[in-house]
């Protein structure tokens, strides 16, 4: 089968790789029907994250099933269904938690593992990581496409917002207008906050920002921003959402804040060396992150695409097939695209 | 009247000064019955705090009401009162959420304001900030005394567990022996934990720990208490409470924490430049700290001591009148005494 595998920085190809198959008898293969390129996915592409040479790429994706193991009693043949980016066993204590990306068992697809940039894929603990996407969508390939968000970023930005405790009548900031920030705002919308301020650089992204539920943006830097909200807010954001990862974005969601209130980070933290515990303590911020446990939403995340409630597909504004993968490698490093879908 | 003066480190006098008055029609003129001296008043004792020469000491305390301004409608003069260690207005946007300490009008006692370690105090927003103690204890000095903790260390360590999320039956490990740390122990057994593990080195205040309820005591340091700890748990504590504010115990408390467990922490941060950011992501460790609003579980606390339910008395190891104060923070600095109780 074709994969997609990591060379090196600026170097992924899309090769021909063994046949994935059965291992355990709680796995299933899964032929892959749509996937996509995620920002994290440039950590390693830009040569800023360790990545094993030889190693798999993409961690969301869905596809049709097409063999079980023995103890697989939920997912069957022909099942199409949709993956979170961590696979889990379920059963764990912090499954049970609903902590599926702590799972005691569980890991990430790529690397060692097969990855969801490729022709098909093994799936450990096919029960508990699969969810059965209902059959009334066969053929409405825009509802899939709303899907596939679900797999990362969507449930990202929603866990975002669960942890910055977004509520009905909220205020909330978030911060980065990315594929998580985005969806962070329609998460907030979902949930109810009144007003929403996105703080970014990228115009297109914003005014996908400002259809998605944006009621304000800021576009300044640093202490601007900081200042801007901070006015905006009469005193900062109850609820603020970062959702990038760095010591800039880090230091102005900490700045941003309200007394009282609560930050959910979700950005995966690169080069953050402080944290400004004074104002996390005498402002009494709580402050909660985390690398999304994904399978916890998707079944509600995914009701509410199939009743039309919720489409994040606008962040995915590129397809390319199984070959154009490096293309939307250097497409999404060069910010002439905001998300990649892969049609294999 | 007399009250303690800063005058430079490890200088505290008693000092003559003028009579405290009313000044706004919402104050109230308390005289002192019973004070303390906190952990906190030795940082500027010891130098590791800017304190204004001159400013007034003492923010624990207790009395009976002498007079009120015309806007007091709760408070009467002859009603005995405890205060939290900042006052309040009871009114404001944080007030309402009941973060008391980050009133919009309040303050802190001491300084340029009153301090409790006197013979008289102004209180401003008494309404707000006094709760009456029952008549039905005039007379019972243990009780008095059982009380006089809820001021600050108590209400400090009752915070720690709230925002630790202590619940029944959970686990629990509480860092630092000090007052707070101890007040930390009765805490999280009011509130129903199971196992309570308390890291210290004294050998007496661990004792009381262990009168306390704590279940294990931990006297190693760094690494090996962290070990030690997370081997009692299998894996970490669910609810940890930070109670000293130094990088080596907030190291540890974020260190001990059980993936998708809680880290309170309520001691005040001296020094702390380093913050485990990698450790609270990846296992979705929720942290929260803050300077506790002790006045919002005044009254809970305290029909708990009433009652005969909570009693912190304990941490009070030495009594001092107004002229014993100098030697009072000599007998804490010197760790002679775990916390001074004044009685005027």
């Amino acid at each position: 089968m074709r994969a997609t595998v990591f060379h090196g920085p600026f170097d992924v190809r899309v090769e021909q790789v063994p046949d994935t198959t059965l291992r355990e008898p709680t796995d299933a293969l899964v032929r892959i029907t749509h996937a996509c390129i995620c920002g994290s996915d440039l950590w390693p592409y830009r040569g800023l994250e360790p990545f094993p040479p030889g190693g798999r790429l993409g961690h969301e994706w869905m596809g049709i099933v097409e063999e079980v193991g023995s103890q697989v009693s939920t997912i069957k043949r022909g099942d199409r269904v949709i993956a979170p980016f961590a696979f889990a066993d379920g059963t764990c204590e912090f499954c049970c938690k609903g902590l599926y990306t702590n799972c005691l068992h569980g890991g990430f697809w790529g690397g060692t593992n097969d990855g969801g940039q490729a022709e098909a894929i093994r799936s450990p603990f096919a029960d508990a990581t699969l969810v059965v996407i209902p059959p009334s969508v066969e053929g409405d390939e825009a509802r899939l496409k709303a899907m596939l968000p679900l797999t990362d970023v969507m449930g990202t930005g929603h866990y975002a917002a669960l942890l910055a405790g977004v509520h009905t009548g909220g205020t909330v900031a978030i911060i980065g207008d990315g594929a998580v920030g985005l969806c962070g705002v329609l998460a907030a919308r979902r949930l109810g906050a009144e007003r929403i301020i996105l703080l970014g650089h990228q115009e297109r992204r914003l005014s996908l920002g400002r259809r998605f539920g944006a009621t304000d943006l800021v576009t300044s830097r640093g202490e601007q921003a900081e200042q801007e909200v901070i006015e905006l807010t009469a005193g900062g954001a109850e609820s603020v959402m970062e959702c990038v990862g760095s010591q800039a974005s880090m230091d102005t969601a900490i700045a941003i804040a309200r007394p009282g209130g609560s930050i959910g980070y979700v950005g995966v933290p690169h080069g953050i060396e402080r944290i400004n515990l004074e104002r996390l303590f005498f402002d009494h911020i709580t402050f909660r992150g985390g690398s999304a446990p994904v399978r916890a939403f998707l079944p509600e995340l995914l009701a509410d695409v199939v009743a039309g409630r919720l489409d994040p597909s606008p962040v995915l504004d590129l397809t390319v097939d199984l070959d154009g993968i490096p293309s939307g490698y250097a497409a999404m490093d060069q910010r002439k695209a905001l998300k990649v879908m892969v049609r294999p």
